[in-house]
Formats: C-alpha cells, sequence, structure tokens
C-alpha cells in the first residue's frame, strides 16, 4: 500500500502559455511522473470564474488516476473574474459566440496534445458549469476526442444541426433539481443527440441542483447551486467508469 | 489470479420453495462458497416470461461479486408463460393489482433474509422490466432494503403519494429511446420521487430501447425491445458502483 503522502508527491503541475489566435491564454498541467510513457490526456474547462483553484484541483485528481490533466483557459491569461457580475460577462461572451468559445477550446485541446507525455490519440474533456457547455461545444466542432463529460453544464445550442459533426461518446451529469436548465433544453438536447445517433448518457441526480460538485457553492439548495457530496461523488466514479470503457 | 473457471466452479445454486399466502413460489438462489461468513443479498425480479434462465445467469453474476443473489417468483411456482399472450396476461394481473405485487415481492424478500449466508441488514433489489416496476413498487411498500435498482422497468404509479414510504436509495437505467415508457410517465416518477425527498439517480442511455440488457430481445430498435451491448454494460456497471456505496 501506498500512502497518500507518496502519492501525492508524485504528481507534477506546471503553468503553460498557449496561444489563440492573438490572445495568450494560460493553462495548467498535472501529470505523474512515477508513470512511464504516453498515456490518456484529459482536458478540464472551468466554470463561469474562469481557471481557478478547483480545476487545479481536479487535474491533481486525474493525474492521480494515471492522465495527464490540462486545465485550459478560456478567458485569456490574467481574465480572472472577481465576482459573479464579472463572470457573467465572461461567460456571456463566449456563450454568445460559440465559433469563438470553440477556437478557445480547441486551442486547449491542442496545447493538451503537445504535452510530452500525452498520447495524442487518446483524449477526452471533462468541464463544470461553463465549462460543460464548452466541452459540448467541442465535441459540436467535431474535435477528435474519445469522449466528453458535462458537470452541470448547459445544454442549449443555438445550432443543433451540429450534433450530426459529434464524433465521441458524450457522457451528462444533471442535477435534476437544477433551475438553470429547463425542461425544454433537456429535450432539445437529447433531440440534438438523438437526431445525430451520437453514443450519450445523461445521469439525472435526484435532489441536486446546480454546481453540485463544487463546495464554494455552498449548501443552500434554495439559492439553485450548491454542492451535493452524494452527486459529487457519484458523478466523478460515472467520469471514472467512462474514462476507463473509452480508454480500455 | 484466479482462474475464470475456478471462480464459476465455486458458484452453488438451488431452488427454494417459498409462500405468499396459499401460493407456493419457486425461486432459485446463487452464491460463492469459496467466502465466508454473511454478506449483503440481493433479490432479483424477472421480466414478464416469469423467472428463467436469464435471471438465474445474473444471480450466478451477483454470486460472483460476493453476493448472495435470489431470484424471486412472482407469478407462482409452475406459472412459466410460454409466450407473450400469457406473458402480458400474467404481467397485466399483477401491475393491476399493486397490493398482491407488493405482498408477492416482499414474500422473496423475506425469502432472500432467511437465507443463511444473507446479512439481513444489508438488502437490495433489482429488476428488468417488469421486474424493475415490481421493485419499484418492493421500495414503495416501505420495505426494509438499502437499494433497489430498475433496469428498463415501467416507472409509472397509480398511487404516487405511496412515494413518501421509500425508505431506500433508487437508481433507474433507462433507455432513452424506450417506446413503452412515456415522457409524462418518467415526469410522474420524478415528481413522486421528488416530493417525497427519495435519494434516487436516473440515467438515460442514448440509442436503447425497451429490454436493452435481454439478449433474446433481438437486435432490431424498430420493434421498441431490443438488446443493446454497450447499454447493457454501462447499465451493470451502475448496478456495481450503487451497491459498492450502499454496502460500504
Amino acid at each position: 500500500m501506498i500512502s497518500a503522502a507518496s502519492v501525492h508527491a508524485t504528481i507534477q503541475t506546471k503553468t503553460i502559455e498557449y496561444k489563440q489566435g492573438d490572445a495568450t491564454l494560460e493553462g495548467f498541467v498535472a501529470y505523474d511522473d512515477a508513470i512511464k510513457g504516453p498515456r490518456p490526456g484529459i482536458l478540464i474547462v472551468h466554470q463561469w470564474m474562469g481557471l481557478t483553484d478547483y480545476e487545479k484541483h481536479r487535474a491533481e485528481m486525474l493525474a492521480q488516476l494515471g492522465y495527464v490533466a490540462f486545465c485550459a483557459d478560456i478567458y485569456g491569461k490574467g481574465v480572472r473574474p472577481q465576482n459573479t457580475q464579472e463572470a457573467g460577462a465572461q461567460a456571456g461572451k463566449y456563450k454568445g459566440d460559440r465559433q469563438l468559445l470553440r477556437a478557445r477550446v480547441n486551442a486547449g485541446l491542442d496545447a493538451l496534445r503537445q504535452q510530452p507525455l500525452v498520447d495524442p490519440k487518446r483524449l477526452a474533456a471533462i468541464g463544470y458549469c461553463f465549462g460543460g457547455t464548452t466541452v459540448l461545444e467541442l465535441a459540436r466542432s467535431g474535435a477528435d476526442v474519445s469522449g466528453v463529460v458535462s458537470f452541470h453544464g448547459g445544454l442549449d445550442s443555438p445550432t443543433p444541426a451540429d450534433g450530426k459533426s459529434i464524433k465521441c461518446k458524450v457522457l451528462v451529469c444533471h442535477g435534476a433539481d437544477d433551475p438553470f436548465e429547463k425542461p425544454a433544453d433537456l429535450t432539445a438536447f437529447e433531440s440534438e443527440l438523438r437526431d445525430a445517433k451520437v453514443d450519450w448518457q445523461l445521469i439525472e441526480y435526484g435532489g441536486a441542483v446546480h454546481s453540485f460538485t463544487q463546495p464554494m457553492a455552498g449548501n443552500d439548495n434554495s439559492k439553485g447551486a450548491a454542492y451535493n457530496e452524494k452527486a459529487d461523488k457519484r458523478s466523478w466514479e460515472a467520469m471514472k467508469q467512462f474514462l476507463a470503457e473509452i480508454f480500455k
């Protein structure tokens, strides 16, 4: 039995600058240097507050599972919202310009692909809230990934016909009581994937609202966004199972 | 590494007669006698054709996972439909009399509880199609189980207020293209569990129709019932994860 301390000691992390067009973006990579040779790479896309310690911690968790994890920076170096108003403005900018959003997330995927320990044929992406929406856009862009996982992401698409470009498997982890996702959005999303014959799964977690994986959301469901430990752990296990299947 | 053959060799199976009222029922138990001491017991409820080799095979799979598995017999000894018309009549009889259905499934649970290797405080139930409906009725009856799993079961309830009697965790594995389950049934089911504050999860498998775990259903989705290997394997993994959580 390896102690938790020694496992942690082997996780290497690094800030990585990369570009999309003229924009400079600042991502973060994590991997276990006790493992030798190329391995699958997982892109992580942040929630509306931008790249924070939350995503970096998820990257370390994925590194401990044996993946190279790379946190994308959609907003750009130094663009780190300080409050929900700034976050809403940033997220709104990219949700309102899906082509730009796709360009930004694909730049992150390219940066992941170029990491020395990554097997470029085995890639996946996960995302939280805004990042969930973003990894679905990555899929809709036709990106060459094996799978994407959305945690409490927005599912709506202004161009549902783009579902036909999805080449990867899709897993959606959704809070059954999420007030920001209308039943009509779920229905439209399912129709998009059904019509495009995508390999998809959607898990609804009873009692969970928006942001259910994020402790910083607090514990008050009546706010519409709150942490839910059960749904957090279950969705992480579901993701692990999904990744194990696509990379088996 | 233990070979598959030697693992199989340790699985013991037996036919078990038990009663519900005046009715004689004939179930089937499977367990691994290489494992010592009490362990969780899993009740398995059959689809509309009654108890068949299909459920017995699932019992052996659960026994290999370390559980005592017991296949209930809802219809009664010797009542084994030979065609879909007979199956429809039998399933219809019990779906139309939920009190009788609850009595029959609870008799099976009692029989499981009495098996010598079962820890009577750690019980769960799984069911397929008609059996999925049945394990949900078991939960609605207030039975003392830790969890129930429905695979492509009917979710409708004539008495949704009974959701308040559910004491266990609920996992529903559902084919997203199942034509026998109306969107209104799903919505009503979710409302029932939400209103009763049940701990529930529902997984939708894209591209899967009714009977997706059952090879005997064939491979023609247009019939509304068909086997789907991916959804079969994924739902089995989801069940394993669910059981691991409730019996941890």
